[in-house]
């Protein structure tokens, strides 16, 4: 079924809705949903602002009200089957007469799924696939946690142009750059999980938390992770009331990612230190690595990657690179961020 | 003077002559010529081939003989007022009958400058500076030796993301991948000298020679120079009849750029190893480091970069990311390609 030009302006904003900042992300996707008439003008928008609130199409319905019967439903996301802290989002639909849905992306939620079907059986018309792999990028750690079970995790690592995190004497300024930091920053609000391993807290006491440009906090933070089995000084940054923070006293990367999960958290920020991070790359449990490059020479210092059971070429950890962005700033060093996924193919003989 | 579209048009062709592959850069500017008569239309061409062959311009005179009379001579570098292996171009176009000439770049060196005076006193109109940085970047080395009484260093430098240059068991397969690789051989190809050390020459026995996609060596080669005081075993490729070679028997950077500058070379390509990069480093004879940065991860395994005397982070060599490239190749690992400049600027304190 072929969508029309209003239907995917509607999907482009949806999906803008969607990706509202400050949204609690929460175990909860990413949802936008845009209401038409049969004109092609918008009647009401919505979109989810995590657990506990309304999902995209029943605040788009509650704006509505009378108005939503006849239109067409813009949705990024499957409507749900199922019934959960609200009831299903197919009835509501069914319930206030919508004549249409054109979603994007199918629910890969076994639990939810079977929305399309609810709602044709009750007589709708319903279009799928519409900027799919948008949607899905809006909500690929969510997707992923779903698919594997487990939280997405994205690991960070700044490092020089030749591999170090300080230099010998320990120093380490202009390794991470004010760009650099500034897009840290938005990259743990993306995030739900912010893990660090004791080692961190005990030398750097980070903070941990999501702050805008002026050092503030923002309103919605991530969970704060820290992991190791030694007990935290109470003076650490990290056990402030700035944003929840959860100790896990394991040193497998497994059990840490399983209990997040069970909280209802998709999507883990790894901040360092070597050690952990370490951990989670043998246990083949890092997905993305997003590495900060500054361009310095030190040629010699603390590594940036510590030891990871690695001893010849064939066994090194192969990554694609899937993005490369270089991260300007006049009064600051320019870093390099490239942005990697793990590979897994085998690698052909070659010379 | 303004430069009509035709002219204008020309010297982008002219920088394009200039370029030719495989033009033989000894230690001479590479300039591109193209002769325009009244209606903007082109009569001939020209570009230089290397010492001993004659001028962009002269080329083009000879190309049009006759024709030449009343032309415009569109030509990158300001002709030159001296004679060398030549006579002075500023004669052959006055001789001619040129009646204007409009060039790019004026001529930096001392010797040869006084062309558009010369032209001037003449009675030909002359116009300068169109697409000069264009000409000045063709040029870059040639220029800066001229500067500088010395060629101008690119160090190139492979790399990890986690800046190993192998595995802890020596193996360092992938680390150059096929696309790096070639474009390795590409920059070989616009330098004059390519550089290495005893030790690598050693242990790699590496040819330093540029080779096609085919692996087959192009006609023209760049000098090979090996640096260091103990002699290398008679069955080092670097000794074979494939290109020139020469045995630079010091530690001194600055002597030995000194004796390649006397040997009218203007742009080294510095390969390494680690122990010789560090000297240049050391020494702040490193102009341009270009690093190719494989999307592996080691954790440990022989350092990319060899000790530099830098204890603290203040001490760090500073540089300029100037170009960003995604080498990717369908077959092969995908290299990323940092090109960038030593800074000399102090750094402002900052946290
Ligand atoms: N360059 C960067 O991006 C970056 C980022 C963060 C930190 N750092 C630096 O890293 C340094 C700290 O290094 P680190 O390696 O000690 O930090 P770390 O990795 O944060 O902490 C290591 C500690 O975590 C615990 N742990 C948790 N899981 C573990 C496992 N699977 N295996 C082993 N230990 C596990 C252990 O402590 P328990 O004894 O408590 O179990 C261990 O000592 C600091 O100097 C910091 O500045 C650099
Ligand atoms: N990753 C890369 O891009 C790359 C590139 C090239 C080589 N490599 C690797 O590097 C390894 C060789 O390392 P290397 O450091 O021995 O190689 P090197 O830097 O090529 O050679 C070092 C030798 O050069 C001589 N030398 C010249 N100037 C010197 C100075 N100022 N100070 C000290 N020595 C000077 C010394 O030998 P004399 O005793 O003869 O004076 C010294 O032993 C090989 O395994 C090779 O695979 C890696």
């Amino acid at each position: 079924m072929d969508s029309s030009a209003a239907e995917q302006r509607a999907m482009r904003r949806a999906l803008e809705l969607a990706r509202t900042p400050g949204v609690p992300l929460g175990p909860n996707p990413r949802v936008g949903c845009v209401l038409l008439d049969d004109d092609g003008r918008t009647v009401a928008e919505g979109y989810h602002r995590g657990a506990g609130t309304p999902h995209a199409e029943a605040a788009a319905l509650a704006e509505a009200g009378e108005l939503a019967r006849g239109t067409t439903a813009v949705v990024t996301l499957e409507p749900c089957h199922h019934t959960g802290r609200t009831g299903p989002c197919t009835e509501a639909l069914v319930g206030a007469g919508v004549r249409r849905v054109v979603f994007a992306q199918p629910d890969p939620n076994p639990v939810a799924a079977g929305g399309e079907r609810a709602l044709r059986e009750a007589g709708l018309e319903v279009s799928s696939g519409l900027l799919e792999r948008e949607s899905r990028a809006l909500n690929r750690a969510w997707t992923f946690a779903l698919e594997h079970g487990r939280p997405f995790v994205t690991w960070k690592l700044a490092t020089t142009l030749d591999g170090r995190s300080a230099a010998a004497d320990g120093t380490s300024r202009w390794i991470s750059s004010r760009p650099a930091r500034r897009d840290t920053h938005r990259l743990r609000a993306e995030c739900d999980v912010v893990l660090a391993g004791t080692g961190t807290v005990a030398v750097d006491d980070p903070a941990l938390t999501v702050r805008d440009v002026e050092d503030q906090p923002l309103p919605h933070q991530p969970l704060r992770a820290v992991m190791g089995l030694r007990d935290l000084a109470p003076d650490r940054r990290v056990l402030d009331d700035q944003a929840e923070t959860v100790l896990l006293a394991t040193h497998d990367p497994a059990e840490a990612l399983a209990r997040l999960h069970d909280l209802g958290r998709r999507h883990v920020f790894l901040e360092g230190g070597p050690t952990l991070a370490a951990a989670f790359v043998r246990a083949g449990l890092v997905d993305e690595v997003v590495a900060y490059v500054a361009p310095l020479l030190l040629g010699a210092g603390t590594p940036a990657v510590g030891d990871l059971g690695i001893t010849t070429i064939a066994s090194a950890l192969h990554l694609r690179v899937t993005d490369v962005a270089v991260l300007a700033d006049p009064a600051d060093e320019t870093n390099v961020r490239l942005t990697l996924a793990p590979t897994h193919d085998p690698h052909e003989e070659r010379d």
